[in-house]
C-alpha cells in the first residue's frame, strides 16, 4: 500500500498506448512537429481560449518558468506558507527570477483567504526601494488536498490585479479539483483572473508532462527562451506532446481524477470511524491529512504502509500537541477499495 | 529523409519494451526507487569507477548543472566557438553558474587544440579582478561530428589541472565517438581526466535521457540541490532510469551508434564522388559536413530531404566564399541505405 | 529637529580633515595603495587578529558580499525578521547568493534567541532536495536599539557552527554596540564565533565607508572578485580608506558613538515622565522606539521634527492596538540635548 | 610620474571645497535631499532633456545598472573586444542582468564601425531558441583614447534601433570627448540615440560619482530597486551629488578634460619624435597608446616612471611581433608638463 503520493504511480494505459503509437518515424524536433501543434490546439479548445501553451517535464519548472514570466528579479511573490513553491522547490522561483522574495502566508487548510491575502498586501513594505509586489500563486487543488471555489478565485485575482500583480494557479492536482468542481477548466482559470497556469498531468497518470499555459497575452513573450536556457526545451518534444493530448482525449483526465478522488472519499469516510484520529478538514480532492497519536503511527510505520509525516509548518499552524502525528495520505486512479480496506483494519488493530 | 539531426528519431525498441515494463507498480518517487539504483550502479560497471550519477532530461541542463558545479559566477569557462553550449544552449551555462563568461577557441573541425587552449589560458585577463578560469568543456563526439582521441584528451585535462581548471565532457554523442574509438568509456574520460561529464542517449535512441557522471569527488556533493532548483528532478524517476538501463544492455547503445556511424560513413564514401561539393574534414561518427555552391544548395532544399544549414561561426571559421553553402547531415540508428542512395541521387540529378 | 536616521548627519570633523590631508598626491588606484595598506592593518589591530579586509561604500554592499561568500544559490540565511537585511535591502542578500532564502525569525526587541534560532533550524525543512542552511545573521547593535551580550553571541554561534551554519554580524551600529558593552571588539566579534561581518562607520561620523572583516579564513578567498563584479570596488579606494583609517584613530568612533548612545539615553530618561507614551524596550544603543497614540502621533507630525514610523513587522509582533502608532527615534554624535529637550517640550504639549 | 590612469589623481579643489560646503546639517537621507535634487536638475539643463538620473559610486555599477536596464537575462550586448565592460569588470554586465552574453567586436583603436556591427548582427545565432539581441554598448571616449564623431553615434544608434537593440554609452571619461569634439553634450548622446549611459567624473576629479542618466523614458522605472539591491543606494547621497553638481558647475568638468587632453597631445607630440618607438593611432583625448621594443620597455619599467601594460586582445589585434610591447599613459588635468618632459627624456635616454 502506496500512499505517500500520486506521483508512485504508473502511466496510465492509453498515455503509454497513445506515446507508443506516436514512435513511427523521424519528426521535426523541438516542438515543430505535427503532434505537438494538435495537442496545444486541444488544449486551447479544452479552455475555450486562445492561450500560449509550452510543455516541460516537471510542475517544479511549469510553476518556476510561470512566475519568473511575472515576476522581475526584485519582485515578491505571495503565496500560501505550505505551498509547494515555497516549501518543496528548493528555490526554483528564487533560482529562475534571478532573486525574488516569496511572501508566505497562512491560511486554513491550504488556502489563502481573501482577508489573508490583503493583511499579506498591508503588510508588505511599500517605499520606493522594496520588493515590488508582482505575483499571486494559488495551488488548485491545494497540497492540502482543498478546493478554491469559482468566487474565492476571483476574489483573489480582482484583488491581486487591483495592485497589478499576476495570478498563477499551481495546477499540479488540477484535474482532481475540476473533478469535484464539476466546472468547465475556464470557469476556474482564465474566467476567474488567472494570467498563467501549471497545468499538471504527472500526478494523475502521464510519464512526466507538464504545461505552462499562458492566458494573459501581456506576459512576457520571451518563455521559449527561458525554457531553452533552464534546459527545458526537450529535443523529442513530441513525446511530451502525444502524452498531453491523449490525457485531455474522452475525458480521460477527469476519468483518472474521479477515480482518485472517490478513492480519497472512500478512506475519509472510512477513517471518520477509526478512533483516536482527527481529520483537520474535509477531504475535497485525492488526499486526506489524519492526525494521530505519536504512539499508533509509531506503530503504523512499521506496517506495510507508506505514507508522508506532513510538514512542520503544518503542524505549527495547527498548533499541535507534542503527542501527535500529522500525516498526509494520497491516492491515485490506481488506488483499489482492498488497499483502503485493508488500510483501515491495520489502523483499527494498533488501537 | 530527414538528415537534420538524430534527435527527430523515433525511440529504439529495446528501450520502449524497458519502459512498458517497468510500468506495473507503484515505486518510491524522486530517483529513490530500485530501478534507479540499479541503472546508476550499471553505469558505474560500464565506466569502471565509483561515481555520483544523476539523470537528467535534456543534455542542455546536463552540461549546464555539470559546468555549474564546477564553475563560480565569476568563473570562465573555455570551450569550443562552435559547441552547443556556446552556440546552441541560450546562455544556460551563464544562467544556471550566476553569470559566468564562455570563453570561444578556434580550431578545426570542432576540436580544440592544446595549442589553442594554452593560447586562450595565456591570453586571459589575469589579474586579481578578471574572471577565474573554471572549467574547460569539450564535447565527444565533437559537433562537427570529429573525435578526439585519448591523447588528446589527456593532454587537454593535464593543462587544465596544470591551471586548477576542471574539465567537463559534453557527450551528446558519446556512444558515437566509442563506436568509432573501440576503446573502454574509462580510457577516454575519468582515466583521461574528466572530472564531470554529460553522458547522452537521446540523440542514440532513448526517449529522454541524460545522465550527470561526476567521476571527481571533490566536486560540489549539492548537485541534488541544482537539480531540485532547476526543475530538473523527476518525481516518475523510474522512467528515465529504464531507459538509461536499457541503453546500456547488452550493448544496445553501440549497436545503435555502430549504424548511425556506419551510415555517415555509406554518405561519406557516396559523396566523394558527387561533382562540386566538397567535405571539409573526413567522417568519424554520425555528422556529414557539406559545402556546396549556394545555387545546387536552393535546389536541394527545394527536394523531399531534410538537412540542417550549419553555424554561421562555422563558416566564417571555414572563410567559404559567399556563393558557397555549408550544411550538415547527421544520420542515425534508423537511417537507411536507401535514404543514402536516394540522397546522393537527388544531389547527383540536381548538378 | 531630525531624529529620522543617524545617516542623516555629517561627516564628523576628524574625517573630513583625514580626506583631505589624503589629497596631496596621485596613488595607486584599487586599493593598491599605502593608505589602504595601513588602514586595513589598524583594523587587524583594533581586533586583535589577522583578517582579510575590504573597504566598500555602503552596509547593504557589505553585507551581501558578506553574507553571499558564505551562503550558495540554494542555502538559507537565518535571521531576525525585523532585520534590514530581511525588510530594508530589496533583496541584496537574494541577489548576491544568487537566489538564496531568508529565514525570518521572530524575537522580541530585535534581538533572536537561542531558542528562537534552535526553533528555527528544527523546522527548517530537511530532506535532501531543501535549501541548505548556511548562515545566521545577526545585527549588532539591532535594528531595534537592543545589544547582544557576549554569553548571547557566543551561544548563537556554538548553535549555527553545530549545524555547519557560518554566523554574520551585521555591525552597521557596532560602535554603538562597543560603546554600551565596554569590552573589546575581539570579544563581541571572532572570539565569540562571528566568521565574517559587515562593520560600519557612515552612521556614526564618516561619509560612506563600510567594512568586510572575513575572521574565518575558510571563507571564499574570492571576495575580491564579488566586489569588481559588483561594481564595488572604488578606483580611488584611498578616500575609503582613509575614512575607516581616521575613524578608528584616537578612538574616535566610540567617542562619537558614545555620544549619540548618551543622547539616545537623555531622551529615554526625559520620555519616560511623558504621559500616554509607553516604550516597548529599554535604550541600549542610540535609538529610541516609542509607542504613542495615533492622534498624538498626528499632531507631532505636524511639528518640526522628523522621525522614522516603525515597521509593520515590529507592530504586527508588539500586537499593538489599532489607534497606537511606533515610532523609532535615533540620535547622532551631533544630536543636541536642546533639540532633545525641545522635542519632549512638544511631546507635552500635545498631550 | 603616474600615467597608469587618471583615476590615481586627487580631487580637484573645487570639488572638495562643494563637499566641505555640503557637510553643515543634516539632511533627508537616500537622495531625498536638496542637494540632490538640484544637481540632477543642473544635469539635465546641461544635456537639454528631461532624463531620470541616479548617482552610483563606480563606473562598473553605472554600466551595469544601465546594461541590465535594457538586457534580460537571456539578453545579448554587443560591444568592443576592448571594452572595458567586456575585459575590466569581472562580468558586472552578466551578474546584473542575470546572465546576458557579450558579443565581442573587434574594430580599429577601440571603435566600433558601422560595418563591424551589422557584421556582428549578422552572425549573431538567430533562431528563436537563441540569446535576444538587447543592447549596444559604445565608450565615448574610447578605451584606446579614440572619439566617435556625431555621425558615427548616430549611425550606430539608428542600426541598434532598427533591430530593436538599446543603445549605452560608457561615458566613463566623457568629458574628455567633449573636450575635442566641442559639441553640446546632448548632440553625441540623446540626440544620436543614445538610449541611457554612464556619466563618469571619478577620472576626471571627482572623488567617486558617476551618474546612469536614462534619456529613453520606455526604459523601465525599476533603476531604484535594481540600485538598492545592488547595494548602490548611498545613504548619505548628498556627498554623491555634490560633487555631480559642482563638477558640471562653471565648466569644471570642461576646464579639467582640457588640460588632460591638452597634457595628451603634448606628450603625443613629443613622443613623435622619439627613436624606435610608435603609437598605432593619434591621440584623441587624454590617453597614449605606445608601441615599443621589449628591451626598451624593460628598462623604462626600472625607472621611476609608472604606465599600464595594454591588454592582451589589443596587442592581439595588432598583431604586435613578439619583440613588442604596448602600453598605455593616461595624463590627467593634475599632469605636469614637466613630468612628460621628464618621461620623453628619460625614453630618449634608455634609447
Amino acid at each position: 500500500m502506496n500512499f505517500t503520493s500520486d506521483n508512485t504511480h504508473i502511466i496510465a494505459e492509453p498515455i503509454l498506448n497513445a506515446i507508443l503509437k506516436s514512435n513511427k518515424s523521424s519528426v521535426t524536433s523541438y516542438g515543430g512537429d505535427e503532434i505537438t501543434k494538435k495537442a496545444k490546439e486541444k488544449i486551447c479548445d479544452l479552455f475555450g481560449v486562445d492561450a500560449e501553451i509550452f510543455f516541460v517535464t516537471s510542475g517544479t519548472a511549469a510553476n518556476a518558468l510561470s512566475i519568473s514570466s511575472v515576476t522581475p528579479p526584485y519582485g515578491s511573490v505571495f503565496c500560501h506558507n505550505e505551498s509547494h513553491i515555497h516549501l518543496e522547490e528548493c528555490g526554483a522561483p528564487e533560482f529562475f527570477s534571478g532573486g525574488c522574495k516569496l511572501i508566505p502566508i497562512k491560511g486554513f487548510a491550504g488556502k489563502i483567504s481573501l482577508e489573508g491575502f490583503q493583511n499579506a498586501i498591508n503588510d508588505h513594505p511599500s517605499d520606493k526601494y522594496d520588493f515590488k509586489p508582482s505575483c499571486l500563486s494559488i495551488t488548485q487543488s491545494t497540497e492540502c488536498g482543498t478546493i478554491y471555489n469559482e468566487k474565492e478565485v476571483n476574489e483573489l485575482s480582482s484583488l491581486a490585479h487591483k495592485y497589478n500583480i499576476k495570478v498563477h494557479m499551481d495546477g499540479a492536482r488540477f484535474a482532481n479539483a475540476i473533478s469535484t468542481l464539476k466546472i468547465k477548466p475556464s470557469k476556474i482559470t482564465w474566467e476567474a483572473g488567472i494570467d498563467i497556469m501549471s497545468f499538471g498531468t504527472t500526478k494523475n497518470g502521464t510519464m512526466s508532462a507538464e504545461a505552462i499555459i499562458v492566458f494573459n497575452k501581456k506576459i512576457s513573450k520571451d518563455m521559449n527562451l527561458r525554457i531553452k536556457r533552464s534546459g527545458h526545451l526537450l529535443s523529442k518534444m513530441r513525446f511530451l506532446s502525444v502524452q498531453m493530448d491523449s490525457y485531455i482525449t474522452d475525458n480521460l483526465w477527469i476519468n483518472l481524477a474521479d477515480k482518485s478522488n472517490s478513492m480519497a472519499n472512500y478512506m475519509y469516510q472510512k477513517l471518520l470511524s477509526v478512533k483516536y484520529i482527527d481529520m483537520p478538514w474535509k477531504v475535497e480532492a485525492n488526499e486526506i491529512f489524519v492526525i494521530l497519536p505519536k504512539e499508533i503511527e509509531r506503530k503504523l510505520s512499521k506496517q506495510d504502509v507508506l505514507y508522508h509525516k506532513w510538514s512542520k509548518v503544518g503542524i505549527k499552524d495547527l498548533a499541535l500537541n507534542k503527542d501527535k502525528e500529522f500525516i498526509r495520505l494520497v491516492t491515485s486512479y490506481n488506488t483499489k477499495k482492498d488497499e483502503i480496506d485493508q488500510f483501515v483494519a491495520i489502523l483499527n488493530n494498533i488501537n
